[in-house]
């Protein structure tokens, strides 16, 4: 028995409608904000996620699945959505096109993580990345577009939670201050943060060790060493989401995983997934399109795990995915109505109705089993006697009612 | 600059219609005959396609994009669909749910090709899988559910080819006919072919060889040589394809490149691609389930290249994909309307219509560009004076029909 690959899942016929439901809003909520859709392969060359995410990121350092190809060239499987987009804008020139560019991607993911984290080492994201705007109602318009999604599909006790971390100006002057505030303290906090201290302050400030955020409680805001333009983008962002109904908090201590983010970060926190309950990160990368090689472009996006999102909406019985099922199922019995209900399946179905029919050669019991558990919305049981008299009796599954209808004219009761 | 890898392609937002298009006539097709989606790993243990696929198959030999895992594991992209799906059919026992499965997929699946045979590395399949049942009503409905999906994505010139190649009773009969005939004309024979002729005689019969096709003219028919059940169980199908108005012509040189095929085999060919025109393809395969480790299952399905059904519609002219738009797009001009319009959209937005507007800082002439290639439906200007009265002009792109609107009910205007 060969068993599937660990921290991978399938996603089974019977769960298709829920993923259905959480994708189509994705897909819905994008076009009313004038989103397309892009694809990238499911592998790129490793060099761009090496120098798009970061060399020194957990993700680089120790999640990716790398390999080479036939041809010797190492290729690694997308850790992450937005290198990928950053590649096909520089090589198909969009730059060129209309811009912005307002690009979704719904697209698997893979990280090499401990199976014990729960998390999967594929997982899928619905994703969004707007290209070539430096305005803050570029970053208003992405965060307005994950409200509004996770709004749609019903996660409650939602809060953004947004900040800014400033540019290449300003940035270097809060870390100067956090490290002489942090360096104080370095000895009370945890490994990582020690770790952290040289290589990237920024990021103690999300430690979840409660030592940790004991003591950062106290330590310099970022908002107090913005730069005049970082400030005056962050205040007109904050003014945005207020007219677009966007409820927010301050929260200095969001500051995201990545290396590529400038500026714009944020999070929504949902109440429905306990301590740690972000379900969408994302901010503004200016300077990503550059470091993988292109001109010069700002950007803003987000990422959203599809699975954890599922997770929650399951655990809140908030899932309110309809059920995919036949509009009416064909239950012959006897030769000749099996030899008959293939070209009556294939009459409605030319009709746009959906119908299913026995391949099993089952008795009416077992047929009728099968309906009601496959979740038919009709059964019509077809023998020798409505051959012959060229009408039958339509079920309804859910109500029992019964009524004769005309063989010919299946499709036509059921409208 | 960072390239793409070799063999593998964007899809672009320009191009997202086009793939919408197709994959929503799939959806929707797949729906019609009550067939649910099914999501595999993107890798699987590798032995499961070495035994699933075959060993001896080219895609086994030389194809397959095989890795190890960071622990140490041989892992393969999945360089087809169906040994997935074998494998999350044992694994999640589903033989014990409602019975048949009938499920389908919408896949990446990759192949080392070399490029020049302009095939791609990664390519998307659409494909079905109807498990549990032996009956030709199964074998008709995976081949119903093909024709009824490319006649409604409008491809031209379609024949269905039909054959059976028999079963492990019959087949070695006609293996040992088909060698004597072939081995008498075995050294005028391509070099391929005389590989095959211990491998895998089948084979010889789909050689596009003209030399080899002259020869295989006169070679013995399988259709002669099927045991009394492979016979009727053929026989059937073609009088139910009758049935159900699929038109066929049984054609004995149709054998299929795998090793799991039993019984019922076929190819959609199109004239719209030409001399090799396969857009289709699938067959019985009641082996496999056993083979990679599970009870004996019948089963029967197809496989369809997106990429390649894409180019030949877009070839010839018969891709009807909608283009994807926005309903209204909002044109700002000065500081004030720039801060009013992002509510208006959100506004629009919530009613269920969709919106663009500014985020370049653009004036009227550039922003009427934008919204001209982007392709908005309708096109409001709004300026001091609209904000003052209330009211404004709603612009039609596409007849360039103007009308006034209350700033208020666009939403209404547009109904």
């Amino acid at each position: 028995m060969i068993s599937i690959p660990k921290g991978t899942k399938d996603m089974l016929p019977r769960d298709a409608a829920a993923w259905h439901y959480v994708e189509q809003k994705a897909r819905e909520t994008a076009a009313l904000f004038s989103f397309r859709e892009i694809r990238t392969p499911m592998f790129e060359h490793t060099e761009l996620f090496t120098r798009g995410v970061g060399e020194t990121t957990d993700i680089v350092t120790k999640e990716m699945y790398t390999f080479e190809d036939k041809g010797g060239r190492s290729m690694t499987l997308r850790p992450e959505g937005t290198a990928g987009v950053a590649r096909a804008f520089i090589e198909n020139g969009l730059g060129q096109d209309v811009m912005p560019m307002k690009a979704y991607y719904l697209a698997s993911v893979f990280r090499y993580e401990r199976p014990q984290s729960g998390r999967l080492r594929e997982h899928h994201q619905f994703g969004v990345e707007l290209y070539g705007s430096s305005s803050p109602y570029a970053d208003a318009e992405v965060i307005s577009l994950a409200h509004t999604f996770l709004s749609s599909v019903g996660i409650g006790g939602l809060t953004l939670h947004l900040n800014s971390i400033g540019c290449k100006e300003c940035r270097p002057k809060f870390n100067a201050a956090l490290r002489g505030y942090i360096g104080d303290n370095l000895d009370r906090m945890c490994g990582k943060c020690r770790e952290r201290f040289d290589k990237n302050p920024l990021r103690i400030l999300d430690c979840k060790e409660e030592k940790c955020r004991e003591i950062v409680k106290a330590a310099p805001s970022i908002t107090d060493f913005l730069c005049d333009d970082c400030r005056a983008h962050f205040e007109q962002l904050q003014g945005i989401l207020e007219r677009q109904g966007v409820p927010f908090v301050v929260d200095p201590s969001v500051v995201r995983g990545l290396d590529y983010y400038t500026r714009t970060v944020f999070e929504f926190v949902s109440e429905d997934i306990g301590a740690q309950g972000t379900v969408c990160g994302g901010g503004r990368y200016d300077g990503l399109v550059e470091e993988v090689g292109g001109k010069s472009t700002p950007a803003v996006g987000f990422g959203l795990g599809l699975e954890r999102l599922l997770l929650v909406l399951q655990n809140t019985g908030r899932l309110d995915a309809p059920r995919e099922r036949a509009d009416v199922y064909l239950a012959p019995l006897g030769e000749r109505a099996a030899g008959e209900v293939p070209a009556i399946a294939a009459g409605l179905r030319r009709a746009g109705v959906s119908a299913d029919y026995d391949m099993m050669g089952r008795g009416v019991k077992a047929q009728m089993k099968y309906a009601d558990k496959s979740g038919a919305r009709f059964v019509v049981v077809i023998g020798d006697n409505e051959l012959e008299s060229g009408a039958a009796v339509l079920k309804n599954m859910d109500t029992g009612e019964e009524r004769s209808v005309a063989l010919g004219d299946i499709a036509g009761a059921l409208k």
